[in-house]
């Protein structure tokens, strides 16, 4: 999928070492769609066009880049060029790019980043990965509480080059304390009084989040509140960064790949599919496809301690694929409702019962409605008696699935709940894991069902599993 | 999940009628932080709650509210208060809201709405639902290019109240054709030279959404170009409005819903679970979970088209369910990575080949060394010969593991390749249908192999389906 457009020109002005057409192609178009229209190029022919254009261009063009390619920029050499890209990139955005790197390249280039720059990517790469420390930046507009519209406006057209965003300004004291938030529309609508003093029109009741907190909370919290930014604070209150709406742009985007990998039981992918190696992807897939065929063995066993009951009753076979669906099914469907619910905190652990009163009843319905279908079809497809099952035998069938159905959507909606009870993260218990223990339950149900209602059955094996 | 904190302080003061008490409360906290105290009130209490407060506020919390109560406050009659919160809210906001009113409810409300808002309403309300133009806001900073920095801040701030937002100005001219804009950040940085003309800074090379795009296609325009809104045009250049950043992490999170209610196909929900009725709730998942019914049914006369082999090597039917479900399992794992890698842009249509040559290698890794664990499990568990299977014989089940595998792994990746290629689109190809193809496939790649393999085996029915 690439714009191919400008790619024979490009190739020309690089050939040529045509510097100023470079130039303008980098600053011509959005930083964003001059990316787009380099897709063709090798990593170290996108470095060559960058360099041509102006320090702040460069460094917002290759904020764009896929990771893949900055990281085999900055492993390129040239380390002086890349130590002031490092230096003019966004504080959050380099840390990440930063980890990603060769250490030994990080070592070279480190040295030659100024020493704010550098002190200031120190601290940020101390934050654990998934941490609000860890996405947030650094360069935000600090005023004290002393200024008023007028000066303040005046300080942030200073200071504004160097800020992601200022659209906020942080009130904070001396030694850096979060006193209060002002906007930038309240500075402008103040306009025409530039003397109203900041402590005047500051906002104190502030919505904060700590270092530490989940990068899924920071975002929640921003989505909820519609902030264009949040502040975030260390144990006393000080003022350490804020994360702004792009990040949580990115989280949540992060999260929903994440949440759509495990619930089909893969290991989510820190790159593209085709980036991802073949191996790495084996592997992400292979360690869940393995546990769950572990688990799945169980179903094997607990067949084979029925052998007696299939081998009298022929048909009952037929069904197994049928009622192990329906019962994965109606559970998967029940984890899927409870786990978006528990995390959009729709509901919470006390609204268990209600929960599972809701699972049954819905059970009851679904359940009941396939076994109708169910019987219908037992009744066409299987011969008469005494070859087939007489009226009352067939009725294994729709029991089974009424129960199967039930036991399917209640073990769908408890696991996560009991997931969430023991405080492990409910979006593990993903749609796999419910069917498999649906599919072995679903096999006991059935011959157990079919124990009951079918006549004469002989039953040698114990109705537990014997392994 | 209620914060119960305020509540009785909340009854006690609307018992009282303390309408100064009540507006405090309304001013005191951010809006959002308002509502979540206010959740144990009733919708006529809630209202009563910020009816006491001034109308910027009033209309600031009522944003905040769930929609049903939001719904609920609209239904309750007070017509000429209500028409004056409409007048107030966003734009955007209060068209879908009215959307969603009884249409009785609106005819009453809308004449009482000033006659600005009420044509700003009925033309929004033509946008279709899921489109740019149904989300877009039109409380747009417009200003033309003839202003210079100055004079657009005084300008600015006289609009500001009344903004989304003012982060970004919108140039255009007599007749709103967008020619481009001015960020917030630019007018900030140049105070110190008012007289600059907006035609000299503003960017004109703009990023620009139609109404009619969809609302997918300009959040992800949105994120990945970092922006904090995009401007929706219509055929002939004219601004139409804006899409802003809070709207886009709004769509983010309602995609990212749909998708996981489609994985596990459940038709997506409107509301939240325990809000939604146990009607609406059971029908969509009834649809889907009767569809893989239907489908899954075919298993049955598959398997019972091969009576005949399941009767004279009863063991086989032990590993029916484990084979069914190491295809299903690694059939959704690959369909997720094609949907995902399909969404993300990561591949496309050209890159199937690609694709699919990945997906074998992968069913080929994975597959043998389920195999190698099916075939020990097998043998330890199966009586030797002559009763149970002979070496030979037991090699149907990691032949069968290895093929299923790699059948689930192509269909897996196929399908959503086929689906994107037929313009339909592929996350509709969810995991439950994958697998019950994949379970049907599996039964006849099972009893196929069976047939090779098992000596003496006598074949009466035709390999087909007989149905």
């Amino acid at each position: 999928m690439m714009n191919t457009l400008y790619l024979p020109e490009l190739r020309e002005m690089l050939a040529a070492d045509d510097r100023p057409g470079l130039r303008e192609f980098c600053t011509a178009l959005h930083a964003a769609r001059v990316v787009e229209f380099m897709e063709g190029l090798a990593p170290l022919e996108v470095w060559t066009v960058l360099r041509a254009s102006d320090r702040s261009t460069c460094a917002e063009v290759f904020g764009f880049l896929p990771e893949k390619t900055q990281i085999e920029i900055l492993e390129s050499g040239d380390s002086r060029t890349l130590s002031q890209l490092i230096a003019d990139m966004p504080a959050d955005d380099r840390v990440d790019l930063l980890n990603e790197v060769e250490p030994t390249i990080v070592k070279q280039l480190l040295p030659l980043v100024p020493v704010e720059e550098r002190r200031d990517i120190l601290r940020l790469q101390s934050y654990p990965e998934g941490t609000a420390g860890a996405v947030m930046t650094t360069e935000v507009a600090k005023l004290p509480a002393s200024l008023n519209v007028g000066t303040a406006l005046e300080e942030l057209g200073r200071q504004a080059t160097d800020l992601e965003t200022i659209y906020y300004i942080y009130i904070v004291d001396e030694k850096d304390h979060l006193q209060g938030t002002v906007s930038a529309r309240q500075l402008v609508t103040r306009l025409g009084k530039p003397e109203t003093p900041l402590s005047e029109i500051m906002e104190r009741n502030l919505v904060t989040v700590q270092a530490n907190d989940d990068q899924e909370v920071v975002a929640k919290k921003v989505a909820d509140y519609d902030f264009l930014a949040i502040p975030v604070v260390d144990d006393e209150q000080r003022l350490a960064g804020i994360v702004t709406y792009d990040d949580v742009i990115d989280v949540l985007r992060e999260e929903a790949e994440e949440d759509a990998y495990l619930a089909a039981a893969v290991e989510p992918l820190q790159a593209g599919y085709l980036q991802t190696s073949l191996i790495v992807l084996t592997w992400k897939r292979g360690f869940w496809l393995f546990t769950l065929f572990i688990a799945a063995l169980l179903t094997a066993f607990a067949l084979k301690s029925y052998q007696q009951v299939i081998d009298q009753v022929g048909w009952l076979v037929f069904f197994i694929p049928l009622i192990m669906s329906s019962g994965g099914n109606s559970g998967g469907q029940s984890a899927t409702l409870v786990i978006r619910a528990l995390s959009n905190k729709d509901i919470g652990l006390s609204d268990a019962r209600r929960v599972l009163a809701r699972e049954l009843l819905m059970g009851l319905f679904l359940g009941s409605a396939l076994s109708v279908v169910g019987y219908v079809v037992g009744w066409l497809m299987l011969p008469a008696p005494p070859t087939g099952p007489t009226p009352v035998e067939l009725l294994t069938i729709p029991i089974t699935l009424l129960v199967v159905v039930l036991f399917g959507s209640l073990c769908g909606a408890g696991l996560p709940l009991l997931f969430r009870r023991l405080g492990v993260d409910e979006a593990l218990m993903s749609t796999p894991f419910v069917t498999v223990l649906i599919d072995i339950g679903g096999i006991l149900i059935y011959m157990m069902v079919a124990m009951k209602m079918i006549d004469g059955l002989i039953r040698t094996a114990g109705p537990a599993l014997t392994l």
